[in-house]
């Protein structure tokens, strides 16, 4: 079955999915995006990540889309038309084109965004194999732009630092600024030590995760200590266990930093309690 | 006239002229690009922008396109079918599509690159009238992310850049990171202090102007003192003069910076006789 996508308004097999060679987005990362999971069917946190699309399209000064009421709807129609029960929609928005490249925004007035939204089909996505293994990461250097806070497309540095772990043997990269650990490359970051659930404090150096915030929330409800605060590999390495949360992987448990071995190798209790959490509640909410 | 652009071997009317949604330059800003100046229907500089372009792809491990060796003849037949006598080409490749979304590069053997080149017309090109007034910048912090002298289409914080230049009635903006200037938004920045021309060490803090290195090498050429090593915005305050050079504006003066005036507020005479020397022997060399 081919994909059906939405480009501006209208539904589209994904082979004839195109934007223009002048749209901003191609010529110079001008764009936002967000990935919002679906459960049997429904969209999880799908407020949330509208919520933060509406604070990144203010933060760069780029209106908002034309659709922008309608995107709940355009989202839902997508599941249907593509018969999604667990995956992901992509969601991009960019500066759109006025015809040619300039540096200077185009004229808002007469320059529309260019919205584009894509489904990817994951069977098997709530009860992941590698959610159950947990992951092996490595640290690498932190060398983003300064307002990570922003979901930008800027993603090549996060694409990169993928590849720099899979040639590494491992599952993704944590990155590491001034000797403290931001976040992964599409994730926020968390270690487990003494029971307490560290993970480094809102600031632009990291994505204001619509995950960290639900996983947050539900671990203060089961009474769980947090502390947000940045943290280094080293403690990491001497935590009891870690994890990270994204839209698109919920809670993934980490086993392994660095060639370290954390705890006995298997995800810990506190990541996978929290998985569970997570998955209940989303679904109960979806949309 | 419609504009005639070049994308993936075919030359196309710029309306028809597009990309895949899920093309990693327009998801991933996963692409680099060059822009050659056209004088006199010929390219300024095309053997350093074609070199520069293959270290970009090397530093990204991003396969060279099938039409890598034919790019200087694309380039020709470019200027030839939009009759550009002055102007730019723009030359665009990104790591290409497998038709879906992920982090990880796709497979570079059954993945091809995208290239995209079109053209602008700029009459007057050489004889700007911003070249004989100068520019007025302001500095604004540099928050890019660590590789510069990667040319990635990573162009966000720039461009937002020269639109809060534009807000503070200004033309360009120069960038700050630990209180020295890396460069302009679009450029490379120089002081000119007692006849010595003061311009950044070359680094991954900084693009590896391909006009820099021109410029360099005449002023060299014409006895002139340079000194490569970074500056703060207050030395190019109290400087003699300053200017910027791109491959689009060459040579460009700049009289005023964050409010101060350089000199008597016109454009200096390092800065007019280097942009001549440029032109003129650039002109010379143009094929």
């Amino acid at each position: 079955m081919t994909r059906t996508v939405y480009v501006n308004g209208d539904y589209l097999p994904e082979a004839e999915a195109t934007v223009s060679i002048f749209d901003r987005g191609f010529l110079m990362a001008d764009g936002v995006y967000e990935v919002t999971s679906v459960l049997g069917g429904k969209l999880i946190d799908f407020a949330g990540h509208a919520k933060r699309l509406e604070r990144s399209l203010n933060e760069l000064d780029m209106k908002k889309p034309a659709c922008f009421d309608d995107l709940l709807e355009v989202h839902r129609e997508l599941v249907r038309l593509n018969a999604i029960d667990e995956g992901l929609i992509y969601l991009q928005i960019t500066r759109g084109s006025d015809g040619d490249r300039d540096f200077v925004f185009p004229d808002p007035d007469t320059t529309e965004p260019t919205v584009v939204l894509f489904t990817q089909s994951k069977p098997g996505l709530a009860d992941s194999a590698q959610s159950r293994t947990g992951t092996k990461i490595i640290s690498i250097e932190d060398i983003r732009w300064g307002r990570r806070d922003i979901k930008t497309v800027q993603l090549l540095y996060p694409s990169m630092g993928k590849m720099m772990a899979k040639k590494a043997g491992c599952d993704d990269a944590w990155l590491v600024e001034d000797g403290h650990v931001t976040e992964g490359t599409s994730n926020n970051a968390y270690i487990v030590k003494g029971g307490k659930i560290i993970t480094r404090q809102l600031s632009n150096d990291i994505l204001h995760g619509i995950t960290r915030a639900a996983v947050l929330r539900f671990a203060r409800e089961a009474q769980m200590e947090i502390e947000e605060r940045s943290f280094t590999i080293e403690e990491a390495q001497a935590a009891d266990e870690a994890f990270t949360t994204s839209a698109s992987a919920f809670v993934m448990p980490v086993v392994e930093i660095d060639g370290v071995v954390l705890g006995d190798g298997t995800p810990g209790p506190v990541a996978k309690r929290l998985r569970e959490i997570y998955l209940d509640e989303s679904v109960k909410s979806a949309i």
